[in-house]
């Protein structure tokens, strides 16, 4: 069996690739900063010395890497996978890109022999611990029965949202959905507290309602605890609703919400908190309104 | 056995009066127009002239009505329940009113010897019929318990979430909540569609994972049916928001999501959709990225 | 010459009535907190014991008070102008009162013989001392007329923009304008702070272009030096904004901007600035963009 | 005396060369669609074939060209102005790119021995042929003074802002400004529409206080004319609130008022009137508030 390869072993991908290994599957990683393979390394995967080197020997190769430019340059840089893919490879791109560039990179690797997935995840470093992610897939059906067995390794949902780019499609319509519901959340509960009414016991009164959500649920005890360990990352939030914002310009779209939560996002990197969970973007909504921060409280 | 009181039949009233009668509970109603008294009283219940005459034989009484003048009127005025209340009766305000109001109008009834409930509900005129709402209550925990079997006709969740006013405090917590999310899976669900994914794979994709709510369920499904049969009437949401905006201007809240939530819900209002489902916000996003409305689909 | 009456003397009321005062009209002057009529009385001026004996000798009634509540007071009140007013007496609010109480104000007093006029002003404590105000005025031409050079003794400008409440509008005009133009000025020298640019040369660019105003020339200047004394303090900035919203809410007027000024003018009161310049808006957007405040600079 | 180069004769570059032309320069021009240097090339001006062979002759070059890509183009393409530029000339540009960029183009010239000032404007069509202009300059004082009589024959204000892409910041805070000034005049006439009262009257007691602005006078007057003829077009107004809006992203800038007038201004776009004055966001607005679009009015 041809090994999988891995590229990019951040707080995401390293968990990831590890769930791969342990269920058996042969594995090649790469990473830029090599030190970040070493835990792979010593449970049994290769590591290869570039992109290239992965795309040589494999013929599933995910990738996880940060941003537009560095999923560019891992596909089709000097060193690239495309330099040593063979035909009718999958690439699975399971980090958040923007759907354009993705459609770009779709078609510029169709015409190098290979496909392209787009597979975004929502579940936090917790759900990649877990192999518990949601996983959005886009892309041609036949690509991805043949990588399913592998993508129901890492999550816990897999939808085949469409052709290429409609899994970044998706995962841009989930943080543009997480970030409203996490501003009524943070206003919601720094509401209750400033009216004086406990916001524990609102929490629990809402979740029992119309208004019961996951993000309620779960940011609604980070919030009542004041403990902001993420889950994931204000700075990787922000990054993602940037994407939504230069998508949303260049169609012309008005998403005011979005755009609110935006810039509250950038406050909240602004404040220091970059690698604190979004969550704490209710400490925003709490200084602007003249508030001392969160005492922690009992969520029940 | 005392008859149960019940002022104020409107789209809410009615059904919950009716369901208590189904309870086997004997009751006295009073409603301003008295033509919707009269499926009440073909099913049993005995119809009173004023408030006033509600109070003088019923120990609890209900009240579900239009705002906060009414509930001033119904409680204070010439005709009002004080007039014939006896000590210790307890009333139950079920409907919508602003927490600075709530606590005002218990501190008046208290002077006069009796007690103020407010029980403010979410899940709409389904919720209802189906005696499934959720009942959000503030007050004196000796009161409460006096009149939770009955609550517990009418509604599936009772929580006690404070003292006097809580229960108005939960439910503006509540809209301010449900508002911030609508506009989320508007945005988002709009944004999906512009970008050419079919918003119901996203809605699906979405529902499995972090994202989840109640709302992208229902009100996705309302969106992506453009079914916005109420439900929870846009011209009530717009109301509720309108006791935020004004408690939070008192406080100097600043809240920015819930001030936009009610601007596009003052437009939505504006654009002649008072009656439709609130999850016609949609149309207000629609509008501003100069796309026709949705177009029916199958949420699957 | 009957004595021309001024009820209402707090910041902007008591210079008003002095400059009247200097002007050589005989003066009879009411103030709830009768300390504050001390130098109006040294300065020549009757003090009257209430509204009611003001209107008993005045036929033209100034009035300066704090809300529309004290509006109602001092009209309708048991010792109230009305209790007391010669027919066809002119009454001269020129406080910020809502367009619709003083419609609903302006029907009551002409049922008792009386005129009421609505001239609120714009141009702060500044303006009110020098008798440089631009006064808004509402209400019926013969009236004005009769007034008139009254107005002119406090303004430089006297505009009447149509019939009763027609002054209020134009004020809340006035606000909404310059609270989203003070936005903009506070964002836009934030962000030149940001990129390391000098505020006061972007200032001193804008004001040479398309981009001039009032505003960037005055509040400009406050907040490079940093210098927040009134002007015109936050907290009846806010006032102001509320009374725009209550309107916009009962009309189902979408005001976005209007809207995010009002939270952000709410966040700058919470930040204890009730009584600074509204100017110190822009520490709100440094706040939100984690900067520190602006340090004193030369606007040149 | 070496003719001066023009680069880039589109609607504003045209009127600007013109007059260039008129005040006795000699002028090598060049445009990518060559039609558009006809009519310089009628009134005396050299055409030439490449930006190279612009900067073969010129030892100062003006360059108005449409957005980053084609300024990176212009300057450093493979027919690029560096191709043939002696040293020491100066390259001017006139058009809006973004800071960041801006500041990377200067010191890949200055490698190649060349000078790049930004020198933005504003005062729109009608500025650019009357020759009155705000100009916004940023780079090297000594350069600056070698272009400042050209410079002067272009507009009627020139203000040194500060080094290498301050021009672009001045700029850049010059539309947060105008158009969060836009949304007040806009949402300011619509409320008065809506409350009964004669905008063009409100306008005109504004334009005498201290709300008065520029955009107040030529936007109010456009808005109560209904006549969008530009002036300055929302698509380029678009454009230049998405480089803020990126620059804001990329330094975690907050600015609310501004992602808000982004939207408004992608929601013109998306309405059809890209060619429009920006001036026609009032529609923006008056759809929201479910209101048909302005009547003509007479401004007085």
């Amino acid at each position: 069996m041809d090994p999988i390869g891995f590229i990019g072993l951040g707080v995401m991908g390293q968990p990831m690739a590890m769930n791969l290994l342990k269920a058996g599957y042969p594995l090649i990683v790469y990473n830029r900063t090599a030190a970040r393979a070493a835990p792979l390394a010593e449970a049994g995967a290769q590591v290869a010395v570039s992109p290239r080197a992965v795309g040589a020997v494999s013929r599933v190769v995910f990738i996880n890497v940060a941003d537009d430019a560095a999923v560019e340059s891992v596909l089709f840089g000097p060193e690239g996978l495309v330099q040593g893919l063979a035909p009718d490879s999958v690439v699975v791109d399971m980090g958040t890109t923007s759907p354009s560039a993705t459609r770009a990179f779709a078609r510029r690797l169709a015409e190098q022999g290979g496909i392209l997935l787009d597979a975004p995840v929502s579940g936090g470093e917790a759900g990649a611990h877990a192999g518990t992610l949601s996983i959005m897939v886009g892309g041609p059906q036949a690509a991805i029965a043949r990588v399913l067995p592998l993508l129901k390794v890492l999550g816990k949902s897999v939808v085949h949202v469409g052709s290429s780019g409609a899994g970044q499609v998706a995962k841009a319509c989930n943080q543009i959905l997480v970030s409203a519901t996490l501003m009524g959340v943070a206003e919601a509960l720094t509401f209750a507290r400033r009216l004086g009414v406990d916001p524990a016991r609102v929490r629990e009164a809402l979740l029992g309602g119309f208004a019961y959500s996951r993000i309620l649920e779960v940011h609604g005890r980070r919030i009542l605890a004041g403990d902001f360990t993420p889950g994931f990352r204000a700075r990787l939030h922000q990054k993602d609703l940037g994407i939504v914002s230069r998508e949303a310009q260049a169609l012309n779209l008005a998403l005011p919400a979005t755009a609110l939560a935006t810039q509250l996002m950038n406050a909240l990197v602004a404040a220091g908190q970059a690698e604190s969970d979004s969550a704490a973007l209710v400490q925003v909504i709490e200084q602007l309104c003249g508030m001392a921060k969160t005492p922690p409280s009992d969520p029940g």
